[in-house]
């Protein structure tokens, strides 16, 4: 396809390869070492990619041990993939070097070009959406390029994202939403196929690339943050067919009046109409959220929660007024939470602190420092309701401090941390019912950092357990809820019935 | 008023007494030490109550060198408060015992009450009630008790709260909700004048010390965490006149049919209908949350941003989607961004570094890391536009971390903390203007813990500059609506008119 004109929907093969290129040509490294070029370069060793780098500056010289080629052509074999990050107005040139030396794509980090509303940067544009035509896909301008854990590419500021491979692709028109979720990801549990930011979208964008998601086989869980897009009817078209056999989740910015306005000087795109928006999404069987924890909480629910319908939720934790507040929750999201048969609730109070207890659903455990073997009981009971779908368990371990502090142990050797994830763990498995688990910081002060630690820890070995971890009940409802929503309006998902529900 | 019959309405002196004890009686100190009496008393001491402890254990003995007296007879002297602890059934005798040593008030933590559902708990809670009417003032049975920084009482759990004083009280029927917020508002620069943890409310519940502390010269911003109210009518009578002249933040659990339920069992009200209650807190002109961090980030924002009417606010960031994100959340909440004026916004311009920059309102500085004096620039000239009340400034600390491993140098010295915090104090009292930094931290692995530290320790010094910092740019936006919205429909404020705003 090299030099040549290309069918307007292909795919597939040359993303593929710009995807998991052998090699990479980086066009703009500074010597002086402070532009986007050597950042993304010394990104690229920090995350450990193993294809061949070559680095190129018109100047040539060295640097960090690589040769600087003074241009593309002189690079000494063909390329799989360019990172781009010359001045605009040099972009167009280097993009045809690129393709000429057999690049399949290129990524175009350079800012300088729709965005700026002037005459010459949508000409620029114009240029690279004409080369491109020619035989190289392009990712940008004006973007922060790709993150693939399995290959080793990373995004411009990304030398320290994880390597850990995963069902979740991410399409972002604004990098730096795309380096945000790429990072909550790596603590939240998050883990990536593709995460691709293509910024003004000259030639690759918003629905090519869901496309191309739809048969990938490492992705499972789609996550979209969309400004404008570019042919709205065929979007919404494939958008439609994505959603019906994966999860595709939008965040779309710039629905309010100024929001538009920010959004043609971010990425040149136009905003759109909120209700034509909110109703196309909704009759696309798209989950819709509105900010950047929303769409992270979903994605993870998503990849961890098995698929199938959860409307019964068991709630067990300690202090009554989460009980109280777990039930206002549950009903703004459409859960709800069934007072448990009383054989099972007074089974359960059996094994409870007495007073203060209480087993009706929610489990208020009275005590937020009650040991684990004590809240598998709870657990395991509440899990023989047959109205119980899912469980979310609410540990408040900042209590523990006070205890510490009291016997003089470090706050690690007092919280049973260990023995609360392999209990989630096992008893998740022995039901066959998920269990989603609410890890609050309330103890956020300087004084504090070995709360924050303990709960970071325990949030890792959850992870590890593909246990979800939220920092908040409200988050692990509301992810329910949209988990919940999207395979009960999924046709494939609603025709298999209870056979999918809670296999963990 | 010792031993004899009070008016129904009485206070204030009473309850100086009980906020303030000079000594205090601990009835149902364990000599074992892990039960609520020896808590309290540890805790008492670890906050640094400064006033006589007298520990009463019927079997008498000593614990951690404090004599336990065999009853409250034996106390040596009078005493002014008294906090039991002892079983249930024993609490009624205890009490009569301490109003006969003519304490003005108890606190009592025990639980087995009305909260039971049981006719011998609810037949015990109305002995307390009798015994309070002849001349005692009770805080509980089933609550965590007083926090007051002023004169070193502290909550049950509460042996590391802080000793700064300020102005928010809190008045809340949940213990785990009052130490909650007791907890956050140590990081997040709440102080407090007075949290009462009320629990059942047999006496001293949400009207009357509602009252108190409209007169109280140390409150001036209240939150309540409500499940279900004695008399609503009296309530909502007393909540329209209080909220007059302080900020009344209301949160109320239990709206929910299934919370409905949590509540009998929690603090043993009624819960009442969503309806009536959101209208008639609106028609109060109180401020209603919806959960405990909305209440915190409203208790923080009316006690740092002075009275005025917000709605032009300017946002200054780096990073192109937070200025898309930032319009959509303004127009959420009703804000306005308004579009700078021509001169002011190339002004800004002159000062921002290229391409990438605009200073149109939000002003995207194009970078996370932009140098506090750069910022400046950007503070200085958005106050200039008349049409802008108060500024929200977003600071991605955590873009420092890779510059700090590329310079292998700690992170506290990459980022420029000191200058910027300096910075917004000076700007914000050069301009009369508020601002409000917002500080999200999206690296939250274990490897970033200095990421975590860095902005903690950002945050302590904001707040030492009593500037305002939220995790959030939606929590900040929020906050300012909910703070305009309040002193745009006070009379007392609106009487006042521009005079009252932006006095910083």
């Amino acid at each position: 396809m090299k030099g040549g004109n290309r069918p307007d929907n292909s795919y597939s093969v040359e993303l593929d390869k710009i995807f998991n290129p052998k090699n990479i040509a980086i066009v703009g490294v500074s010597s002086a070492g402070f532009g986007f070029g050597s950042g993304i370069l010394l990104s690229l060793l920090a995350i450990g990619y193993k294809g061949k780098i070559y680095a190129v500056n018109k100047n040539g010289g060295e640097f960090f041990g690589f040769k600087l080629y003074k241009s593309v052509q002189d690079i000494p074999s063909e390329i799989d993939f360019a990172i781009i990050s010359v001045p605009a107005e040099l972009v167009p040139a280097s993009l045809e070097a690129c393709r000429l030396k057999g690049a399949a794509g290129a990524e175009i980090l350079s800012a300088g070009f729709r965005e700026t509303g002037t005459a010459e940067g949508a000409k620029l544009e114009q240029e690279i959406k004409d080369i491109s035509r020619k035989g190289i896909r392009v990712i940008g301008p004006n973007c922060f390029g790709i993150y693939c854990p399995k290959s080793g590419l990373t995004l411009l500021p990304g030398p320290d994202l994880s390597r850990e491979e995963g069902p979740v692709a991410f399409l972002s028109q604004s990098g730096g939403m795309a380096i945000d979720l790429a990072h909550i990801g790596k603590w939240m549990g998050i883990r990536f196929s593709k995460v691709v930011s293509f910024g003004n979208g000259a030639d690759l964008r918003e629905t090519e690339l869901l496309e191309y998601l739809q048969h990938d086989p490492d992705t499972q869980v789609i996550c979209m943050y969309i400004e404008g897009v570019e042919d709205g009817r065929r979007f919404f078209e494939t958008l439609k067919k994505v959603a019906a056999t994966k999860p595709v989740i939008v965040y779309k910015g710039g629905l309010s009046l100024s929001g538009h306005r920010a959004v043609e000087s971010h990425t040149a795109s136009m905003g759109g109409n909120r209700i034509i928006w909110e109703s196309a999404l909704r009759q696309s069987n798209a989950i819709q959220v509105n900010d950047m924890y929303d769409m992270a909480h979903t994605a993870l629910g998503f990849s961890l929660i098995p698929p199938g319908k959860y409307s019964g939720v068991a709630v067990t934790g300690g202090g009554g007024a989460l009980g109280v507040l777990s039930c206002d929750l549950a009903e703004r999201f459409g859960l709800m939470l069934p007072e448990l048969e009383n054989g099972i609730s007074s089974k359960i109070m059996e094994a409870l602190p007495k007073p203060g207890s209480s087993a009706k659903n929610p489990i208020d455990v009275a005590n937020p420092m009650v040991h684990p073997s004590v809240l598998r009981e709870a657990l395991v009971g509440a899990a023989q309701d047959t109205r119980i779908d899912i469980q979310v368990l609410i540990q408040l371990l900042y209590h523990y401090k006070s205890m510490a502090m009291g016997l003089g142990k470090p706050l690690k050797e007092v919280v049973p941390y260990m023995e609360l994830v392999d209990m989630i763990q096992e008893v998740r498995s022995g039901t066959g019912k998920p269990i989603v688990l609410v890890l609050p910081n309330l103890k956020r002060d300087n004084e504090n950092m070995d709360v924050e630690e303990i709960i970071r820890e325990t949030r890792s070995k959850a992870v590890e357990r593909n246990i979800p971890v939220f920092d908040d009940i409200k988050d692990a409802f509301k992810t329910i809820a949209y988990v919940s929503r999207y395979y009960s309006n999924t046709k494939i998902y609603k025709d298999k019935g209870d056979e999918t529900k809670g296999s963990v």
